[in-house]
């Protein structure tokens, strides 16, 4: 079902700080920056050369976010770790079936034009997990 | 530099039931299992279905050491991410040239016959960073 990972999200207070850390130390390259109003966050995602994982910087909007609150609690670093499938769909019924809580039930609108739903992190072990179907042109 | 992300080490406290979960919610299989004393792990590689990247499951020895120190402080969770690097030894000079402490100054051997280094998260926003120079054959 995972056919491999998509990439990690990680939370910063300043996402020009971070992005310049990522292209200076690991000469990665932006290929994507949005604001999506709904995750609250101001993002940039970073290819690595394979072009099929990718490292996602996340700025909160502000402090009340999902993001802001874990960077006020815990500070910067790893947020989560998204898996790319080849239908998320799928996958969610798949994933519900097993007991494990969904926070999205249906898809919705990711980075990139994909199609993506989290995963509850009280029954993955801690780890806030995302599933991401690809944009199909992509 | 990066190739791609090699694996994220999630933190457990216990690798059989991190294991369990893991196969049973997701189908990944389990591609290697050793215990690593000197960093003081238990620990699982599953293999998403690319076979290039991996979920590493670890789980702490001890309260004294890294991971369970993690643990303690932070409960179950992301632990760290592993990128995919074609020369180990070569990146870490790179990186050093930028200024990023290097926990391991020269590699050390890695889960399934890689050699690997780790990078320090105080340069790298919080971020605990592992460098994979996969085994030649695999």
């Amino acid at each position: 079902m995972l056919l491999r990972i998509d990439h990690v999200g990680i939370a910063c207070r300043s996402l020009e700080a971070a992005i310049e850390r990522y292209t200076n130390v690991f000469g990665l390259t932006v290929v994507a920056e949005e604001t999506n109003e709904e995750q609250g966050v101001r993002e940039a995602m970073l290819a690595t050369e394979s072009g099929t994982s990718y490292v996602q910087l996340l700025e909160p909007l502000s402090p009340g976010t999902t993001v802001g609150k874990f960077v006020e609690r815990r500070g910067e670093g790893m947020h989560h770790v998204g898996y790319a499938v080849a239908d998320v769909t799928e996958a969610l019924a798949e994933i519900g079936a097993t007991g494990v809580r969904l926070i999205d039930s249906r898809p919705r609108h990711g980075s990139m034009g994909a199609s993506i739903a989290f995963l509850h992190p009280a029954d993955l072990g801690g780890v806030l997990t995302e599933l991401v179907q690809p944009r199909a042109d992509s």
